[in-house]
Parts: C-alpha cells; sequence; structure tokens
C-alpha cells in the first residue's frame, strides 16, 4: 500500500507541473491570436458528434479564406482533409494514441500555418468527451457538441464537459426522433448544468441552427 | 527543455509502474472468475454507442439471475439503475472524472458483488473510444462497440480500438439510412483492421443481430 501511495504522490506532482506548463503555453497562444485580431473557437466532443461537420458549415458562412483549423486525431487526417478542401488552411495534428490536444500540439501546429488574413481559427479536439476538457489549448471559446444520436442523458453523464464550455450544441437534431431523443428536455439539462453558456440547437446535415450558432459565437459573416 | 525531457521520463516511469500493477490486478481477477466458472465480457466504445442497450438485450436472453453487471461511469448511476431493474446484480463505479476503468476498480466492485450462481460478468467501461483500450481490467472478451450514427469513417479513425478487441459490434445500424453510412463498408473497415474479431451488425431498438452477438460471445442462452 506504501508504494501505491507514493506513486500516487509523484503522479499528481508531475501532472501538476505539466498542467502549468499547458496553461503557460495557452496563455501565450491566446494573447498571440488576440494581438492579430485572431478569435480561436475550439470544438470539443464525443466520437461523431458531428465536429467537423459543423466547422464545414461555419466556414462557408464566413467565407473559408478567413478560417484557419487545426485538427487533432489519434490516427488520421480525415477531417483535415474535408476542410482543406473547402479553402480552409488546415493543419493536421496526429496525437499518436493520446486521447486529447495540449497546448504544446497547437503552438507547434500554428507554426506552420500562415495567419495572414485569419480572422478565426477552428480548432477541432479528439473525439472524446472526457479528457480533452482537461486542457487549455489557447482557445477563446470552447464549443461542446453532442449527438442527438448518443441519447437524452449525455449532459447529465458528462456534466464536466457542459460546465467547462462556453457554448454547447445539440448536434444532428435530424436524428432525435429515430432514436426517441426528447431535444427540449438535453436542452434543459445543459441549462441546468451550465446557466451561462449559450444552448444552440442544430443539424449540420439540415443546416438547421447554424446561424444561431454563428450568431451564439458572435462570428461576422 | 532540459525540464520537459525530465518530467516525460519520470511520468514514463511511474506509468509503466502502475500499468503494470493493473496489469497483476486484472490477471487475478480473471483467474478468480475463470476458478468460478465466470465469463467476463468488457464492454468498450463511445458515449452514446449503446453499450447499456446490448448488455439489456443479452442479459434477458441469458436470464438476468445469471448475470453480473459492473459499470462505469464518470459521473452518475443511470446505466447501473437501468440493468438492475432487470434483476441483474448490478454495482456502479464512479470513477470521479477518471476517463476509463482499472482492474483496480473491478477488484473493488466485485467485493461488493454476490457472485453465487452467476455465469456471466459484463463490465461496461467509460463512454471513451480511445483511454479505456489501455487498461486491462481483468475480462475474458472485449466487445468494442460503435453506432452508426457515429459515421462510416469510425474503424478507420480509431484503429487501435478495434485492434484491441475479440468482438466488434456496429450498433443502430437502424441508424444507417438516415446518416447515409454504407454499413457493410464499416464491417469492411473493422475485418482490415483486426482479422482476427468477430463483426458483428446490431440494433439494440429492433432486436437486429442480438443472437448474432451472443453466439459470438459463445453465451450459453
Amino acid at each position: 500500500m506504501v508504494e501505491k501511495i507514493d506513486v500516487n504522490i509523484t503522479i499528481e506532482k508531475v501532472n501538476k507541473r505539466l498542467l502549468e506548463q499547458n496553461d503557460r503555453v495557452a496563455e501565450s497562444i491566446r494573447k498571440m491570436l488576440s494581438e492579430k485580431g485572431i478569435m480561436a473557437v475550439e470544438f470539443l466532443g464525443g466520437p461523431g458528434s458531428g465536429k467537423t461537420s459543423l466547422i464545414e458549415r461555419l466556414s462557408i458562412l464566413i467565407g473559408p479564406s478567413k478560417v484557419a483549423y487545426i485538427g487533432g486525431d489519434v490516427a488520421t487526417s480525415f477531417d483535415t482533409e474535408r476542410i482543406s478542401k473547402l479553402g480552409v488552411r488546415a493543419v493536421q495534428i496526429n496525437t499518436g494514441g493520446i486521447c486529447h490536444l495540449e497546448a504544446l500540439h497547437v503552438e507547434k501546429a500554428l507554426k506552420t500555418l500562415n495567419l495572414e488574413g485569419i480572422r478565426y481559427l477552428f480548432i477541432e479536439n479528439v473525439g472524446n468527451l472526457i479528457c480533452p476538457f482537461e486542457f487549455d489549448v489557447g482557445s477563446h471559446v470552447r464549443v461542446l457538441v453532442v449527438s442527438a444520436g448518443e441519447g437524452e442523458d449525455k449532459f447529465l453523464k458528462h456534466p464536466m464537459s457542459a460546465a467547462l464550455s462556453n457554448v454547447i450544441v445539440v448536434n444532428k437534431v435530424d436524428l432525435a426522433p429515430h432514436v426517441g431523443v426528447d431535444v427540449e428536455k438535453m436542452v434543459r439539462d445543459a441549462r441546468k448544468i451550465n446557466g451561462q453558456a449559450k444552448v444552440v440547437v442544430t443539424s449540420a446535415k439540415t443546416g438547421e441552427g447554424i446561424k444561431e450558432l454563428a450568431e451564439a459565437l458572435k462570428l461576422k459573416l
């Protein structure tokens, strides 16, 4: 038992040091972007919640030439290829199995991006409803994306994710009737957990709610 | 830079020690369950992939009195309450924010479960398509559950999850036409990543494929 306690204390110390380092880098990223007049919007959510599709829709609304994109994934660059096709300057971060993005990843990706004329940086985190929320990656705004197809109870089951976001999206609402999900209940749950966040109902497939999401993010179209 | 390297080496050492400890506990759980004639089946997958619904269906097929259940979640005990209602002996593990189950969690939960007459232990991991796969929790079989509603590319985007599972399930196939997903392509992708695993197509909603899943798991009905 003594061994176990020692190990845990070491881990806590190391984790604290790493998180402090992460936060310092995140703060410097945010400052640099603010100085350039770029707003960084981070999208977080489980696998298949529809983060990439929402970013596609918003990029088209804004005008792809004003948007840069950093996509985090454990293995492929599918999402970055999709976004890139729109004419958005896009960089892929393959985390090599790591379950979340960190500020150092974003700092490295930013070095390869030409930010001339860019107004918005969309950062898509790894598809994971838990771990990414612990790490500040230097964004100004955090958008949590949950798909109606994931089931009605998702906000209650992952309250920290909703609590740590600025905008909360119930996406794929076109699926709600097929899975028997009460979207209004999901919205109420989200509001109950985080009274400060804006809650938006969208379908990246049909286009429903995309303008409302752009308004909630105060994007200039 | 030197500081960063030091920290990483410490983390690696500590992680290695923790994983070794985890594996020892997992091995002892597996041995204990085998001696009692209990088969432990672990269900892993992203949030809302339908793990709980599949476990409900299988428990009813087997007979709830022969099933025990351990459910891992970051915050609520919704899933355990659902399973418990069927007459299954069920225990909840709230990980308190931790993104995966570990063998020590399962060991602790097992101490509270009466295993008399139990033939199958279903362990439902935290809804997360990445982290839980790293930790052996003492199960005999691993079932990866991916929902068709999460999109066609899911296996390719998370190849380690498919590679580290014994049975791979494409669930919620009733949603496939609504999201424009080619289920056959998903099955082919899964087979390509893991030629050893059995791949089953299910809908916990309609009951499609549940018997095939029971057969793939060699459950005695």
